[in-house]
């Protein structure tokens, strides 16, 4: 088995309203200098060492990714 | 102005319902050897320059993550 991780983020062109809200809380602690906010996600596979990059990229396009206003990173062989 | 990520994932003892859905849709459409999928949060902050590790640690322990079920990991300026 090895780790593979995909970072997901969003296009810079599409607004992303989590991280609005999630700056407005900071602020709103009082946390100070804070230019913006914005959420993304990890996704960490434990797949079969046979599994390749294109493999990968191929569950990116289908399920993983909405590669409309998404972009995504592969990591394959994460160290666990 | 520089970019701080931060990664937020699951603890290793907590079941992660979402990982589980996206395994079953990936072997669904036919994807084999995948023994796991964990998904976590990535996110982008763009700080003020003074801005130190350990205030970003105050906002991740006061607002950007739940310590109870999960872990976080800093990553001080990120080349952006």
């Amino acid at each position: 088995m090895k780790k593979v991780n995909v970072y997901v983020t969003l296009r810079e062109s599409v607004l992303d309203p989590q991280g609005v809200a999630v700056k407005g809380g900071l602020e709103h602690l009082g946390f100070a200098g804070i230019e913006s906010v914005r959420i993304g996600k990890v996704i960490e596979l434990q797949v079969a060492d046979e599994t390749t990059e294109d493999m990968v990229k191929e569950m990116c396009e289908k399920l993983l990714v909405n590669t409309v206003i998404e972009n995504y990173e592969i990591e394959m062989g994460v160290l666990a």
